[in-house]
């Protein structure tokens, strides 16, 4: 798999479940400690984000971290 | 969990599966092209390590990006 192509898949997993919580940027960026405009880059798959961004991200959803890095099927990434 | 917390299981969990591997520092990092002493920092937590290297890491490994985010212990992280 691509370099580019495994953060853009990370950014859509985020965006899911970010949108399956209904919650926006701005709150999601709010709960995870984050910059809204960060979020949205991640989501678009411009940042090699960090482990520790990661876990912050995944707490803010409420789901593992291992979860974030699931394909959006649910299949192993 | 703590954010340091993080970084350190998920440097055991790359230990562990390295050495169950039965490969060296040296030999994983040739295979994740990255450094020697880089493999070691993560290993002891000491890094944040982005995406694109855990990717690299776990391919190096034959193991899925998430399953380098699970615990030792096989539950999520």
């Amino acid at each position: 798999m691509d370099e580019r192509a495994v953060l853009v898949e990370f950014g859509c997993r985020v965006r899911e479940l970010r949108e399956t919580r209904g919650l926006s940027q701005e709150r999601l960026a709010e709960l995870a400690h984050l910059h809204r405009t960060y979020i949205g880059s991640v989501e678009r798959g411009e940042r090699n984000i960090s482990l520790v961004n990661i876990h912050r991200i995944a707490r803010a959803l409420d789901v593992a971290s291992s979860e974030l890095l699931m394909k959006s099927d649910g299949s192993k990434n």
